[in-house]
């Protein structure tokens, strides 16, 4: 399997949209269902002592993908809240911030404290930054890494721990999450996570877009849209 | 479980769309991946001895779902060829069908015969016409529909047997498919469906919308997108 730098993470992503002709509608919808399956999959609402989820959403796609995914966790039987302090002034993120609202998703207004997010949260998901982000942390954003670096509350990270560049951790250190979830296939960085739990999600990689890259992506089972790769 | 009249769904599909603000790409996605999925747990290759899957596709939304369930299915495992013969001039119809030829997919030009059509396939799926069909059936499609209504070769039908009343079968004796995926919730038309299998896709449905319409769906298992109703 590759691991994908990010000039071929981004090569890959504008295929998608230029040559294959898919909708940011369609690949962040299966994206963030696979996002939401995977956790599902691995904590249970029983592991969760039944506390709800914080999704905290960045500005760009990999906060789209958190709210799809908060919407599916929402329909897997969770109680989700969302914190998405910058949001993207596009007709899909109005509506997918929408969708959350009616789907009783609550979104927050400001950072809660590390005290309240421990007692109130049993997992959050870090949909902050993606593969097209470049260090360092814009201002508004460092206290949520903080807070996601020094939480005790386990993290799951969509793609690219937030704060990391795509090929690998920051020199000063970064989040270390618990989880990862790769979308498509796994970048660079992902070589240097050392959570409890990693996914393959995103699977809609056309065959041929696959062998042109040399991807070598493992084998998805039956109709799963996530693999588990450890 | 409700069984929903024509005008009951027409509006819960208004409203997913003028109230909750998903978009066609969105819901299509999850519709046809619902299908696809039924279709692969119900189905396997064995099962259809390794021969490939006819979907038919019809000028609506329907058809959409076909196209979407056929890329899915490709990616599943099977081989897939689509007779499309009314085609929707519309960009997500153009895009979808793109979609399908990168995928290798192969769109046959002319309606195969009956017994082409048992030679070569295992499974014929009906994305012919949905919800908001009204009778009669255009000259065009009459012979699509006598060949569903007289092949040996399974037929799996997407939310209606197609040629059906959303209500129920024609007088005169409509096809008679071997599975019936229902869409959000079945049709009152899925009462009088007699075939081996009936399952229920398309997890989407806002909690509110389905309190509002009093659906009463059954419960989706985990992580599931579709639901074994029979």
């Amino acid at each position: 399997m590759k691991y994908l730098p990010q000039d071929v993470a981004i090569n890959i992503d504008v295929e998608l949209f230029n040559e294959y002709k898919y909708s940011v509608d369609q690949l962040m919808e299966l994206a963030g269902l696979s996002c939401a399956t995977a956790i599902a999959k691995t904590y249970s609402l029983e592991k969760l002592n039944n506390r709800s989820v914080l999704v905290c959403c960045g500005p760009g796609n990999n906060g789209g993908d958190g709210l799809v995914c908060a919407r599916h966790l929402k329909l897997f039987g969770y109680n989700c809240d969302v914190f998405y302090p910058k949001r993207t002034d596009k007709p899909l993120y109005h509506n997918l911030t929408h969708q959350c609202v009616a789907f009783k998703i609550n979104f927050l207004d400001k950072l809660p404290s590390k005290t309240d997010v421990e007692n109130s949260y049993g997992l959050i998901v870090d949909a902050l930054f993606g593969f097209s982000f470049k260090p360092p942390i814009r201002d508004d954003f460092v206290p949520i890494i903080d807070l996601l670096r020094t939480t005790i509350t386990p993290v799951a990270s969509i793609d690219i721990p937030s704060g990391w560049n795509v090929e690998g951790e920051p020199k000063e250190g970064g989040i270390r999450p618990e989880m990862l979830i790769s979308l498509t296939a796994p970048k660079l960085c992902a070589k240097n996570f050392s959570g409890k739990y990693h996914f393959l999600g995103g699977r809609f990689i056309p065959p041929e877009l696959e062998k042109k890259y040399g991807l070598d992506l493992p084998k998805y089972q039956g109709t799963e849209c996530v693999i588990s790769l450890k």
